[in-house]
């Protein structure tokens, strides 16, 4: 049985929180801890178990009961956390990005040094069951050599521009878990990276200096290339599809639907639109990352997603972000590490 | 090469005549015969290059060059031109069916005995190329022992009371290619038929003695069941699916669609309707069901449905409005041949 | 807050309590009850947060503090429980079939009368994501005046002989879950059915007396022409599919996979098979179903699925058995009431 | 009445010659011109209908009855033989590529000025009932805006190492008909270019200078991005999809297969493969775009692929090429015209 601390409880702290109580045998929540904490959010802790509700995560850190911690704060508090929470003895689990800035994320990965103890960054798509079956494939041959990866990524919503302002930008904030992706798909490194983007879905996006639909093409070490087209808004729904070819075969996904109703009349054959939202396409993997996680401190294993895995897409992200500045081709070698 | 005369210059006349010169290498139309003989036709005709149009079809029946003929005259006229062009030597592929009478297909088939005649009937779906997949796929071993085999088949749009009043009813009308494809599918003749049917599409249907939805359902000697449902009007466009599930697995077609165009958007996603038009869903089977009779004849072997194959439908039909009329299951022996 | 006592501790007993537990918010189970109960069990029923695991059910009657009970017992024991439940005051939700002798079931509705208690039974398929979104389009127009009702129903793995024996029948086992959702689907009762079946996928069914192998055709009330497949082993898995054909359209609904991942190679292009377990396939169906009944509980509201829903069922079932026995279409009315 | 000369009696100078015979009412080829001219192709016409087989194309261009000519002989000889016609006042069509020289493309541009000749390029992909579909949706608004066109497009098998040394290279060979379906969807043109590449199928073709495995990013003059995927071997068959995602929508066609039929077994679900060959996928989409041609001379009206749209995709491949080359993004203004 490992015991928890959840530091923020946001809607991704409440996440953590629900699927564990439910799906999660081996673990339990003792503490949860948020600047915020009120009286609704206190009978929410209790009704989902959880023992005590405080403001200070200083509390978590500092109880010995507690063996690990789920970092669910704002993003520019997570490598502060992380840092403490490891020099407090604590197994973390920590949601993505690790930090924006390469030089914070190489404190956390300093401090984890000489420690036993696990890291595991947040990128639960992974864990998706679309995407898992898909690297089950590879990993069972399917594709051989790979040749062309496609993700395309699609959200079907743009944020607030008071939210662009403060994201790090669409390929720190979104691409992102793309990049992870296909470093996932591929167990490989992009060596280049090339961006075209545009501002088309919102103008108050581009005034707050980011952009809203973009194609990335990325050289790997494994030899293949990938592309992945992002849009800050599909009218269609969240669109989420992966595409792996190669020697042998492609694999391929397409995108989970509430239903597999399908109305027949005289506009045409109808079927749903995707899932509208990544609480519901995604609520599964998030549940099964945090039961790796608790299971690799069990059995003391490597986790799924280490610190590496939680750095490598910042770098793609500032290679793209440079692609962009500068309209040419970035080497991930020119990122400074 | 083998030269051909068509009686009847109605649509499947023409389709057959066209279909022939644009993809029968192995056969020419000589000759093509309609009491209503016009100067549009004669033009239509020499554009697709048939030497001569005719209004009497005994010109035909007459003519020593010609080998074969082609009945697509009017339903209560196929048996009588059947007889007549064997006596004349002729080979003979007959439109279904080749009557709704069994005592004139008795004379069809008496007139065939002794003589080396092919005697092909117009059960075009077997050309189709999702249906002949199907039974590829069955004769390649997909499915095992066969279990249950389901036939959909709806109209787009029903016919007209004064066409029903003369079309025998839907069961020799419309089911009879049905029955035919529950044979093809299964190779297997049914020994009992029970039908539920209604009149739900119009009533005129129902006041002209005739019901316009049915489910039918046989068993057959194989060991199967075999399941059609049938409408004669489907808003969606013309439904034409078939599905044969057994001891290995089971073997499925969907509808033809004009294209694979899908579009995704806040109603949906939605791709198109079927093929709304038996012409343009079974264009190619009319040449291909064409080609292989001219090569039977060409060859000197079987005709792929045979006069057997268009007898055993009609007793089917017989047996499916005795069970209406009775509203009981009726065995296909109580048919008297 | 509804307070449960779930009756039987077998399969779907315990499918019950983890998912009251996970996701019925207003509800818990207090205590649970099985002749053979164990240590096992009881350490398991402490883990989902059950108070009490006791062996004699007339326990959880006894106790005032529960509200409701869930009767997961043999079947053999549904009515009887059933009866002693309401007598003692208790909210009843019970597993399919209420029993397979009418007479039993009368005395369930007649303990009924004049009490204002809940009475649910287990046909869970109605709260299924497919079939309710079938419904919810049926509700919202999309098929018009109902034509055709097509339910597939297919196990992936054969009873044992054993289970046959006791099982009551195909009809009443198995189909009994089909004739409900018939009935879900078109608002409306059978008034007659026909069934031609065969034992095709083990002769040990056969000697068993059942058969595994069926086509039932029913004409409703509303009008429409259904028809259920079922047999009792698909090797591609749980088929589990629907079809309402309409005046104004057609919705349809096909299986669900573990993932949308598709290979494409020299082979094909292969999609996943069906889930192959009913509770895989119906999980959530289950939790659906419970937070219903609790809702109608704490609103005295009605249920969604109420004893006469669970009567009509096993009257169809009786009727099929009587088809199959005497070769011939069977009106309800003549199955005694 | 259109008379046509056809220049070129390789594999697509017969598919010209026989789906005019077939399907393209308003025209017939009088006359067929080959260099290796022989008995077989000689009879081959004849039963085509073709009046005259010959070995030099310049009986065609002397023969004043004929209205047009179709260019079907080595992509060298394009150029020179369309400026020839011109002069010698025949309505030109001419396959694709025009001529991997700019050079040459303008001297045929500049023969057509002042002339009333029609001048139509081979880019059949356009008369494809798929991507038509497309086209016709989106030209019925059902994209929007457009943010994001994507072309997969690959073949079942690289071509020889000895036609890759000849062709031009992939771009000018292969991407071109991508690069005139994006204009195609798009109504507009790139303004730049980046490719990401590798020899990743067969290492011949890289010893011969090209690559076989690419993706090319293009930003497009209506502010879309498009982005096109390569491959010289899709072991599944002929890949040919295309996407168009925008502010209302997202259009999408899939590849078409030999037949619908879907095997449901122990191993998954499986489909067919698409259509192998590039002659059984756009056969009709031939015959299409010479009715096209033929109604525009008949009605003095525009051509739908006019000379430009054959110099543009080569600009295009040039641009590819020089991004390639020199690693870097290309706009289109570099390449000299």
């Amino acid at each position: 049985m490992v015991t928890l601390g959840i530091i923020g409880a946001g809607r991704i702290g409440k996440v953590h929180t629900e699927s564990i109580s439910n799906y999660v045998k081996n673990a339990r929540v003792k503490t949860i801890a948020d600047p915020f904490m009120n009286d609704d959010l206190k009978s929410w802790a209790k009704a989902m178990g959880v023992e005590n509700a405080v403001t200070d995560y200083k509390e978590i850190l500092a109880d010995d009961e507690i063996d690990a911690v789920l970092i669910c704060s704002s993003t520019d508090t997570h490598s502060v956390i992380s840092v403490e929470a490891i020099e407090a003895g604590k197994h973390v689990f920590c949601e993505k990005p690790i930090d924006h800035d390469i030089t914070k994320i190489k404190q956390v990965i300093k401090a984890l040094e000489g420690k036993n103890l696990k890291y595991q960054v947040g990128f639960n798509r992974r864990f998706d069951h679309n995407f898992k079956a898909v690297k089950q494939a590879i990993d069972a041959g399917a594709v051989g050599e790979q040749h062309i990866v496609k993700i395309t990524s699609r959200d079907p919503e743009p944020p607030s521009p008071e939210y662009v302002a403060v994201s790090g930008g669409m390929f720190l904030d979104m691409t992102i878990h793309d990049f992870d992706m296909v470093r996932f798909l591929t167990d490989s490194d992009a060596t280049e990276i090339y961006v075209q983007s545009a501002v088309l879905v919102d103008p108050a996006i581009g005034k707050a200096g980011d952009v809203d639909t973009a194609v990335i093409t990325m050289k790997m070490e494994n030899g293949a290339i990938a592309v992945i087209d992002n849009s800050r808004k599909a009218v269609y729904g969240y669109d989420q599809r992966a595409e792996v070819f190669g020697s042998k075969g492609m694999v391929a996904t397409s995108n989970d639907t509430a239903s597999t109703a399908v109305i027949s009349n005289e506009s045409g054959i109808t079927g749903e639109k995707p899932l509208y939202f990544f609480l519901e396409r995604y609520m599964q993997s998030f549940a099964t990352e945090i039961k790796e996680f608790v299971d690799a401190i069990e059995n003391d294993t490597e986790v799924p997603v280490g610190v590496m895995d939680g750095l490598k897409p910042v770098l793609m992200g500032m290679a793209a972000k440079k692609s962009v500045e500068e309209g040419r081709v970035v080497k991930l070698s020119e990122i400074e590490f």
